[in-house]
């Protein structure tokens, strides 16, 4: 069961807009069974159009093909005329009678009088239908292809806008694509990961990852975060059944690493685990300026155990909302092992929290020197058993370096949380 | 002058990540004067990854194909094997010294053995030139496809990861393109805005965004920003001036919520504006939780402007590090004018700064109430010419709110660095 998407647009083609329908339609396409094995996105070319509605249609051939955009009242929307040519040889086309009472109403409703060009909205190629449109002016369409052998392709041609195209797939897109993948679904689950890199977690998993393991299990890798992106097809409770027990077999190869699953945060399983130890975290940041709080507090409900803390980007902050002595600023530096751990301690005693966490770190590009070069990080973590403190080099720019310390404070404390202990990839380990 | 893009992956097909590297390639592309006008994403399948590397050189032929992902080590990488089917006709490929020595190379660096699934990424089609990766382990591939009548395409085959990708772009797909291009561009240019609809800001535009319009002028929004993306082609030189004279022109109609160019962050507009001004900046931040903050230290070099301050969610840090009356919490609530205004005020003074930011709202889902519902955000500022507080209704998710809050901040900020005022879309104006 294979499906096909196209997406239409001189704005696309030319990257000045970002595609969220592709992946989109991808995700419920799969969800609901049907494998999407390419997508296209053309320019406003009825040529182009046409060539990629065949050429789409025939890989296979596919089942469906979802083409998005196009259908505006415009010179420039031609997916009405490809799919024509594709369907109906271009032979004239037919005014839909319930496609120009929704128009005419769509207007009236709205006190205004029609512009003529949006006439072309209520026209059909003669085998197609049109799909009713609540929430805009440019009903879809839905034509079928047919190939050699009796086989044949749907095309479901929808509006660009979003908010348009998702109820127009789930009222019309959805009967169909359930009818042809007969009670088969294709789940997927994802398993989240940081700490270690992408080659040493795939040889944990070793053959469990050969293209021809079932469910088929890759990896990708994103901001430091390795997920394992599992599927399989199947029964749809057999196949989530499989999917699962593959999922839990990945979090065990991965421990302590693997966090949590389906796009869930770091810091909601981390807030997730002090609201179970009714325990109460503060922040001390210096290079990440916010970055952790920020992380934290983006979780619903992380006010249960997220009490605060200070940016303690300048010296002065870090003595004055962290209690650290100036003695030690002069003595090791800002960035030091010294400073980390009093930063840590320091905001934990002042806000009263059970954990503290501080970071001091050279972000770059700047400010870096022959034994603490750009990327060199401290992280401090004081809690009930004491403070203790990881060195860090952190490769890469800027954004990277903090992104990586924030989620680098947020993996330790889980550890602490759970009572493990594990390197991270781009620890230092001190003699 | 065109060129296409093609993504390999099962997880881009299957939409279980973003594609970003499509969109950047294709705004790069025209920047150096080649009209990428047709995209693909294709699975982990070598017939299909070969099938489009042929069609997509041969639409036209086009000049240039730029393949990203799938250079990788492991048995799913399969773009090296389909672009010597294209190239050399699967002829058995050849180890590439320099390549070999630049892996052997980045594993001592890390004192790693290299794994033997790493050696493949050192082969390449007997025809094709390795392009170096300083940034990982996947070299990428460059080699042409003759077409009949002596034109021929050429296919640059890139890593997936965009740290790794956009370099080697710049390094040898970039000079490769301004070859081809042969004196022409298609230069483009964006103007960012914050704080106003994009029907109100297209209205503004009026006829400069008729699509005969020469440059284009087409708005996006993200995020709460709004964007003009002006493009035009010809001479370098004259297209360039076309299009900055048309950016500036946008620049004007929308003053003041306009704030830079090209990607170009509100927060390093905000760093430049108090760097000139040789002024200083504290934040208290309640339901941003550290987001403002994040969003200034992101800027390189924000240390020189940029103090730090207070996450201060929960209440006693309001009062502990912005110094705000507990009374004031008690009569009016945390989430109310009063305090806005206290916290602003209280972590200047605290800080020492010369301008000080409090913000303290209702980001969701739960805590609304008649009287200050979800997406209630108070916003204070203090600075040489005292105090002051806007109240906001912020549409969405809590998401949403917290990042078009701390948005808010910095546009509000920066109307006081240049003396101007503008009411906000989602401003609530007090009696």
């Amino acid at each position: 069961m294979r499906a096909a998407t196209l997406s239409i647009g001189d704005e696309l083609a030319l990257g000045q807009i970002d595609d969220t329908n592709a992946r989109w339609l991808a995700d419920r396409l799969a969800e609901l069974g049907l494998y999407r094995d390419e997508h296209r996105t053309v320019a406003d070319d009825v040529d182009a159009i046409e060539r990629a509605m065949r050429e789409l249609a025939a890989g296979g051939p596919r089942d469906v093909l979802v083409v998005t955009g196009g259908l505006g009242p415009t010179a420039d929307d031609l997916t009405r005329d490809a799919l024509n040519r594709c369907c109906d040889h271009g032979a004239p086309m037919v005014e839909d009678p319930l496609a120009r009472a929704d128009l005419d109403r769509w207007f009236r409703g709205r006190g205004r009088a029609m512009p003529t060009s949006n006439l072309v909205q209520a026209l059909r190629p003669q085998s197609a239908v049109c799909l009713r449109n609540p929430n805009g002016t440019a009903p879809g369409l839905a034509a079928s292809i047919e190939h050699a052998g009796g086989r044949s392709t749907r095309i479901f041609c929808l509006p660009g806008p979003p908010r348009e195209m998702q109820p127009m797939f789930v009222a019309d897109v959805e009967p169909h694509v359930r009818s042809v993948a007969r009670g088969r679904a294709m789940p997927t689950v994802a398993v989240h990961s940081f700490g270690q890199g992408e080659s040493t977690l795939a040889e944990r998993l070793g053959p469990l990852m050969d293209r021809t393991h079932d469910p088929s299990i890759g990896t990708t890798a994103s901001r430091s975060i390795v997920t394992a992106r599992i599927r399989t097809s199947g029964a749809p409770d057999e196949a989530r059944a499989k999917i699962d027990a593959a999922a839990r077999l990945v979090e065990e190869r991965w421990a302590p690493y693997a966090y949590a699953r389906d796009g869930r945060s770091l810091a909601s399983v981390v807030v997730e685990l002090l609201r179970e130890r009714r325990a109460t975290l503060a922040v001390a940041e210096s290079c990440t300026g916010g970055l952790v709080g920020s992380m934290i507090t983006e979780v619903a409900g992380s006010s249960d155990v997220f009490l605060g803390g200070g940016i303690v980007y300048a010296n002065q902050l870090k003595t004055r909302f962290a209690r650290v002595d100036p003695s030690l600023l002069e003595q090791h530096g800002a960035v030091s092992e010294e400073v980390a751990a009093a930063l840590a301690l320091g905001i934990r005693s002042e806000v009263g929290a059970t954990w503290g966490i501080g970071i001091t770190g050279i972000a770059g590009p700047g400010g870096g020197t022959a034994t603490k070069p750009v990327g060199t990080v401290f992280i401090g973590r004081s809690g009930p058993d004491g403070t203790q403190v990881r060195r860090f080099q952190m490769p890469g720019e800027r954004d990277i370096v903090r992104d990586r310390s924030a989620k680098s404070a947020l993996q330790w404390l889980r550890f602490a949380l759970l009572g493990v202990e594990a390197p991270f990839l781009w620890g230092v380990e001190r003699a």
